[in-house]
């Protein structure tokens, strides 16, 4: 296709003018932006090239912040968990936390704002027993039961913005002041910052497009006293809390709020708990809240007729692109960190937005960009990996962040990310309005459902964790693959079913965490409506420790569908008759060797008609199993790699009994895909690897031949039937 | 050691004199015996040697049993999960049960009797809403709840002993009848075991001992539709109820067990099972009944100038020699199979007989007594695991089973014997009436407590599980090791504490298991307990999932003990800081490779004054940690192993804080042990090995010397001092 032009964003920085044309010239870029830490020019800012600039709305204003303390980001913290050995216990409540990041709130009543525990029995301790020392930060209880362990819910300031406390500390900025965040929920701050944005507006005649970085709430964030990372949740509220969110909250929804509906036992609502209704209401309550103070500040953007763009992450807090409200936002744009497959789709596929834009990897930062390493390894993963789900649903844009003058030294580096910007550009251009050919609808069943799109089993964004890769391969392998994806809560379900023309349910994670689903698998419209659903001819992926919760003498709730159970010892005294492996099944066709990640022991086959796929180590690791017209299918694990990609692909065509269709457009090298788009009788043949692939490829139309792919190469042909 | 005789009893057969004789003679037999399925004949009978006869109580006895078939004995028997695809549902509920051993009892009205549970919400079924159609074994529900599971508890006649049944296929023993168990509890089988014994003791007066194999109730054991084992719990009281016995435990205990009680969502109360006071209660009353009824039979044999001697086995269900009646039983002996040296301490340690009495491996079966084979590799592997427990507590005979025939074809194997049977009289008379040296007293932990004293993480005697053999390693290790073992259940912590005495608590087992403690750890009066203990000075080793019940943010509930938690998901957001392994450790010292065996994930430090002695692969798989004066120890599992003995031992001084009374009595070579007798001033050297080694031995005194002994060998010596 022929070279074009556009969709790409550039950082830039002073003093760089003729390299910043010469590679806007090369990538085709058409927009220019700042970075944290890095200015544009007037020069630059003259280019032909649209403008965008970093925008912080709730920090980055210390000569404001400072005159309003009491106006600070507010956190909830639990103290460490500490034994009475005595009837008299002395709490250091700020014991482990970092003081520069957090004090605690002594201008609103302990009395009436914080909690203690008595972690033994889970009873709140009358606050007529503890009193606050403020002079030594710690809190002392008169009436400890001996030998029970106590914590201690306070209210507490955070008096660093957890971004610019993570570049200052990890950059070592020294002496750099500390940025004070503050609430836009209080009277001066939310005055501030909407004059400021007037003023910031007038004042930047050249920006094209506000990049916010971002809103009001950064996810839970908190540092340890030796300055390191000691609590992070992407998706946390931890920050959003305030005496005066917590009255608004009251007056909303009709009930208080205790510190422990927010604290949870030290586990802050992670995302891997199963959300209490108090957490969702109180979600809910910030959500509509940050979504009503966004609007404002997007309109007074657009008064400006600028565009406004939202960062995702940061400060995203309650401008959750999948939440019910976010529509409300009138937001232009979201840019965000694209990772891997799931993170591209994470950001393309936001609704209600005009556009959406990844940054990809790696940074122009010096520990990519050093004298003897190739970038081109790194940006050639992010790029085969974020393609496939490129292939599926395009970003509008595409951008890179740094320092440009970084990426000029590598001119093999400027060579291929000209080839990607092509593509990339060719991609788009070719397919963004098109509709692509999927086999099958898939909808990820959670206790978060649309909300999490794209997001389950996250801690902190693109950060690595033993307990989670085992299942994001899952998403992963979704996101480039010729399937609808849609994401389902459980209350969906017990509301309103398994939606109309869904072919498989995916149920995936640990016991007990919101993925699986916990007690919720307790609810029985839940498990009546998918035990029918799949009786009629559904199917259902439960993979990990799916359905888990004990009750009734099994742990998958939809062991009899699973055709799998998992021994806890209750039942060791039952024999466990099925461990043979059938020798063919459709699923495992193709697989020479297996991963399952970190996997799961000891599950066992219940019924003969179970089909063991692999079984090893006394337990079962891949199954099937028939259930009236549908079917059932047990995964111990699925880390992401092109053969779990083909084996999910597999299990899913099965479990939807239609594997007559699986080959309908395939490439049989699971290194390579085909992803077709009938409306424009165009297929897109990928090589996802770095060496040659040889492939047989179906067209469609039943017929298949060989095709030869170079190392990642894309090829586009042109396809005879409409699919 | 000079040569001596007695304490052995041999298995013999007829037409078997002058083999007989003889082999009495090498091995210095003083006793001779039936099996099942081999007698003695009169000439044999005559020989000096007491005879012990092999007696029947509650089967082998058609001939009545044919004419009281409501005196069968019973069994409450839980269906499979059906699920309900409309308003009708049919179950077959004897479906996958093996016809030739049970049947329904249709004698009692299933509308009394039996249950049908909606196992979907866990609720009881109105008998209102089912009919059971006795013609076709099946029971219609008319109101079922589409999409529910539902099970029938129903009761039903076992009208094959489950022993003979098992001895009869396996062996294909074709047309034999099978033989009928009957119930003592029942007025014609109660009145024909009593009068069937004193015939048949004025009919015996050979008979030296009555060797009861044994009671009334066999432990549960069924079989599947194909003639299989489906379900063996050798503690389970599955066969001891009746409608008899449930109307007399009414009457006792002032409440009506449900089905429910004893089907128990079909995990039939295994062992396993954190018992339930309902089931504590039945057990109670069964062991009062059985009991009560035993001492009759016992007093009966007395009668006759005979001895009484239990089967440690079979129907021994209500007899448990731990259990609080067992003193009252009158018996003078058990006998039991002699696996290991748990077991060897299972039989040795029990209370109020005169006498115990081993039956070692091999048996001289056909299945190790072939041509080609040697049965002394067997024979060796018994006597050197179980000998380290003789050395702790002799039994005070030993025997083998099977065909004398066998064994005398294998002249090595007489020889071993020879060698064997000498050493253990020797062993005996040295040691039978004097305490050993001890350096620590260790009390195990669980639900059970001193009722299964040598008994825990056992499901069918002497059969391998994966899921309980890095458990069972801690008492085969401890059963001959120089300390003092106590079992302590919950409940005596929870009423009295820790004993006088005790230095260190072992909890060790899968979470929510009997022998981890499930919901027991909710009991803030026994985690305080133990808090206050370790604190002042005691010790706690944790194996596994320790104290382990999820509860106010902590999974282990002794976490701040142990100074480990295991990670379930929640707590992903929090950094994980302590991942560095200490580089010495007492524990530690000797230590080259380790063996976890099946061991534990996601377990991590909690505290930085954690030591942590073995991390691999994200986790924590030792580690140690103060607590006041006390101190927490972490394993993640310990099969056995003469390391892991070694292991375990450290661990269990270093825990009581008595590093320097580790060396006391000791040898450094993991395979070879000293067990010092100060009363008596002597103490032995063993080799627990196949092969020589060479130790260092400290004899008491701080004194050490190296030695070298053979295979096998057990050296004794004279010692200066008193210990």
């Amino acid at each position: 296709m022929k070279k074009n032009k556009g969709r790409v964003t550039l950082p830039s920085q002073q003093n760089f003018l003729k390299e910043t044309k010469e590679l806007m010239e090369r990538w085709g870029a058409d927009a220019l932006r700042d970075s944290d830490g890095t200015k544009l020019d007037d020069e630059l800012k003259r280019l032909d090239a649209a403008i965008y600039t970093t925008y912080f709305v709730a920090r980055s204003h210390n000569e404001f912040a400072e005159q309003h303390p009491e106006e600070m980001q507010q956190l909830y913290l639990m103290s460490k968990y500490n034994t009475a050995a005595d009837k008299e216990l002395t709490i250091s409540f700020l014991d482990g936390y970092f003081e520069e990041q957090v004090e605690a709130d002594y201008i609103h009543d302990p009395k009436s704002w914080w909690e203690v525990i008595d972690r033994t029995t889970g009873k709140v301790v009358d606050p007529e027993f503890w009193e606050v020392k403020r002079e030594e930060n710690c809190l002392v209880i008169t009436n400890a039961v001996p030998w029970h362990e106590y914590t201690v819910s306070f209210l507490s300031y955070m008096k660093w913005d957890p971004t610019q406390m993570y570049n200052h500390i990890t950059n070592n900025w020294g002496n750099k002041p500390h940025e004070i965040p503050f609430d836009i929920r209080q009277p001066h701050s939310n005055q501030f910052i909407k004059e400021y944005l007037q003023k910031w507006l007038k004042e930047n005649p050249d920006t094209d497009v506000v990049r916010f970085t971002t809103f009001f709430y950064h996810f839970t964030l908190i540092f340890n006293s030796l300055g390191k990372e000691k609590f992070v949740d992407w998706f946390g509220y931890g920050a959003s809390v305030s005496v005066a969110a917590l009255e608004a909250f009251a007056k909303e929804k009709g009930y208080r709020l205790r510190p422990e509906d927010i604290v949870d036992q030290g586990y802050y609502n992670s995302t891997f708990r199963t959300p209490s209704k108090a957490y969702l209401d109180y979600m809910d309550f910030i959500q509509r809240f940050v979504v009503s103070e966004i609007r404002e500040l997007v309109d007074a953007v657009h008064g400006h007729d600028k565009e406004a763009m939202m960062f995702l992450g940061d400060n995203w807090i309650g401008a959750e692109p999948y939440g019910e409200y976010f529509r409300e936002t009138g937001l232009d744009a979201v840019v965000g960190s694209v990772g891997d497959g799931t993170t591209l789709r994470m950001i393309a596929d936001i609704p209600h937005v005009k556009y959406t834009e990844g940054r990809f990897l790696p940074y122009f930062f010096p520990d990519t960009f050093y004298e003897g390493n190739d970038p081109v390894v790194e940006a050639e993963e992010n790029w085969l990996t974020a393609r496939r789900a490129l292939l599926r649903k395009p970003l509008d844009r595409i951008g890179y962040g740094g320092y440009l003058s970084l990426a000029c030294k590598f001119p093999a580096f400027v060579d291929y990310v000209e080839k990607v910007t092509d593509e990339f550009r060719c991609i788009h251009d070719t397919i963004h309005h098109v509709k692509p050919y999927t086999g099958l609808k898939v909808a990820v069943l959670n206790a978060w459902g649309k909300l999490r799109t794209w997001q389950t089993h996250m801690v902190a964004h693109g950060k690595y964790y033993q307990q989670t890769y085992s299942y994001q391969g899952i998403l992963e392998a979704l996101s480039g693959s010729a399937v609808d994806v849609i994401f389902l809560s459980f209350d969906d379900v017990k509301e309103s079913g398994i939606p109309e023309g869904v072919d498989v349910l995916i149920n995936a994670g640990d016991a007990g965490t919101a993925f699986s689903g916990g007690e919720n698998w307790l609810d029985e419209s839940l498990t009546s409506k998918i035990r029918e659903w799949v009786y009629k001819g559904g199917g259902l992926i439960g993979i990990g420790e799916p359905s888990a919760c004990h009750h009734q003498g099994r742990f998958f709730q939809l062991a009899d569908i699973l055709g799998v159970d998992k021994e806890l010892g209750f039942s060791l005294s039952t024999n466990k008759y099925f461990t043979e492996s059938v020798h063919a099944h459709f699923i495992t066709e193709n697989m020479t060797a297996y991963d399952f990640g970190e996997s799961k022991d000891n599950i066992y086959a219940l019924k003969e008609d179970t089909d063991i796929l692999k079984y090893s180590n006394g337990s079962v690791h891949l199954s099937s199993s028939p259930y009236g017209e549908g079917r059932g299918v047990y995964i111990a694990g699925l880390p992401y790699s092109h053969e779990n990609t083909d084996l999910l692909i597999r299990a899913l065509f099965y479990a939807a009994n239609k594997e007559s269709e699986y080959k309908v457009w395939h490439a049989s090298n699971p290194h390579c895909e085909v992803h077709a788009y009938p409306d424009i009788k165009k297929y897109a043949i990928v090589n996802n690897s770095k060496e040659t692939q040889v492939t047989l490829v179906y067209d469609g139309t039943g017929a298949s031949c060989e095709v030869t792919l170079g190392p990642g190469e894309l090829k586009w042909e042109d396809s005879a039937n409409e699919g």
